[in-house]
């Protein structure tokens, strides 16, 4: 039987936000078996609370990896919940993924040297979701930070990934794009240049290079990049819109007018608020890995984390992997067009 | 004496808004002289009319390089504005400084090939002003587009023009960061790691790393990346405010009672925007070529191409290249600290 590996000590809210999080997921998906890894004497009382104790095995640790230390302890802090876990995911067929709100760094590292790359996958990345001007529409950024520095067969896997995995969330023939400085063909740096004359070759649904003015359009279904690019991406959306939030606020509080005038639409940005939140997606999913690693966000409370524990659960269900190493197989260097 | 040079046919509002932009300056600030390049027949007319014909030059051409043509036809269209232009630039001692709203690709590629650059500088760049959390406060990004593939030299070269630049703009000690996936020293790809290390030689207020989800912290005053980073980050901030603005349009105007709410703030909501807009700004100086070249937004109306024109009177008043050309020669690479 499948089960998610879960690291409960992990994030700003661990262990609370992740513990209810995991039995919100149990209550959302009640064919979810777990491996929650974390202090025993807090997990046990609380799931037998929850009525889940028979779904959930418990690996006892106290020990932490904090977003401080280099994400090369993990090979030395092998008490750690990441460790832990990805041994599990390294050693057990049982534990068919992990989700954890700790260290982005020690998981990548923990990922790649304990639990190791599919077949074919050059570069495992981390792929967020962004939220899109169109209701209920996402676009995937493959990669936003896992690879710094790539070369153009990384972001041509980045592309067969990043489109293998919205296919599996249901989009039927994901539009992907290439993030550039323009939208002509002949636009962009060394990188981008090779890279598009690689996409041209696959059989993805590569609609050419795109502006990052309209990375929010919802007119793509997967945006491919270097790491430190969409790493760029990320957090200046974060960073601009936080900036906007703030100072609409700001403007809406100046006088007795704007404040009446706010109240009543109060209800309504919060709406938005929770529709732009990292909440609803759950988490960056560490693509190319051996099996299906979720990253859910450091701050995540117990909504977002059960999200991220769906998501995994999703990945595992549809066989991504298995997809993924056939799609590669097919598009790769030199194999074009088999 | 000192002329600013004017293409009066470039974007999408000429040529009236850069007309009308040009005769607001010269209200603005009474010492302006300019050199208008476009058609005669409507120039003349107007600026009569405005009364500053005696502190105005026209050359004639209805010659324009469209958005869509190859940068590289300034070469060949020696009689378009943007082309004129730029061999007055070369050719005249008067003309001191020129300011377009037309192609970028163009400016740049004339600014390259006719005007040259500053002694020593490796490459110029095309630096916009982004708003920031704090009222008042600008953030300058060196490049954000001008060379998509950058060593680290030509990073060390953004950095001291900018700093150059936002010293003229009256900042005493600008603090100059390194854009970066994050804040510790050894974080990024090679270009950054191997930059970070040139910054810290320098004598510039180097504040070390920046992740940009603290770009609009207002907490910075010169931003150093490539200008392909650069243009991510400008681009998704534009894209991202764009559809928080437009969900949150949507969402106050969902029913009545926010609609109402909507009426209540409005008025500031509007005020908020003209602040975000690039109108205070007026437009992306091209630093590091002989004389200073403003490019304004394609969009520009009339305010924010007067905008453009005071920077680059500015510009010419505080002699920045003169400034660079020394900060640079002080800090150049195998003569650090003399």
């Amino acid at each position: 039987m499948n089960k998610i590996v879960i690291d409960i000590l992990g994030g700003d809210n661990a262990p609370n936000a992740q513990l209810e999080g995991a039995i919100l997921a149990a209550a959302r998906n009640t064919d979810l078996h777990f491996i929650l890894i974390g202090d025993e004497s807090i997990i046990k009382p609380r799931v037998e609370e929850a009525g889940i104790i028979r779904r959930c095995e418990i690996i006892h640790t106290t020990e932490n990896i904090s977003c401080d230390e280099a994400p090369t302890v993990v090979r030395t802090k092998t008490n750690s919940s990441i460790a832990l876990g990805m041994e599990a995911l390294r050693k057990r067929d049982d534990a068919a993924a992990f989700v954890s709100s700790g260290s982005t760094g020690a998981v990548l590292a923990g990922a790649v040297m304990r639990v190791g790359r599919i077949p074919g996958v050059s570069r495992p990345a981390l792929c967020p979701l962004l939220p899109t001007k169109k209701p209920g529409v996402k676009t995937m950024v493959v990669d936003v930070g896992a690879n710094v520095d790539c070369r153009p067969e990384h972001l041509l896997h980045f592309a067969i990934m990043g489109s293998e995995f919205m296919r599996a969330r249901g989009v039927e023939n994901p539009r992907v794009a290439l993030v550039n400085v323009g939208v002509e063909d002949k636009k962009g740096n060394e990188l981008t240049a090779a890279t598009f004359e690689l996409l041209k070759q696959t059989d993805l649904n590569f609609v050419g290079n795109m502006e990052c003015k309209d990375a929010f359009s919802g007119d793509y279904d997967v945006l491919i990049c270097d790491g430190f690019v969409g790493n760029v991406l990320l957090k200046t959306a974060e960073g601009s819109m936080k900036m906007l939030m703030t100072m609409m606020r700001e403007k809406m509080t100046s006088n007795f007018i704007t404040k009446m005038g706010a109240l009543l639409v109060k209800k309504k940005l919060k709406e938005l608020k929770a529709e732009l939140s990292d909440e609803e997606v759950g988490g960056s999913v560490f693509i190319g890995a051996k099996k299906p690693i979720v990253k859910a966000h450091g701050s995540s409370n117990a909504i977002a984390f059960s999200n991220a524990i769906l998501v995994a659960a999703r990945a595992v269900e549809l066989d991504i992997n298995t997809r993924i190493e056939a799609a590669i197989a097919r598009n790769s260097l030199g194999n074009t067009g088999e």
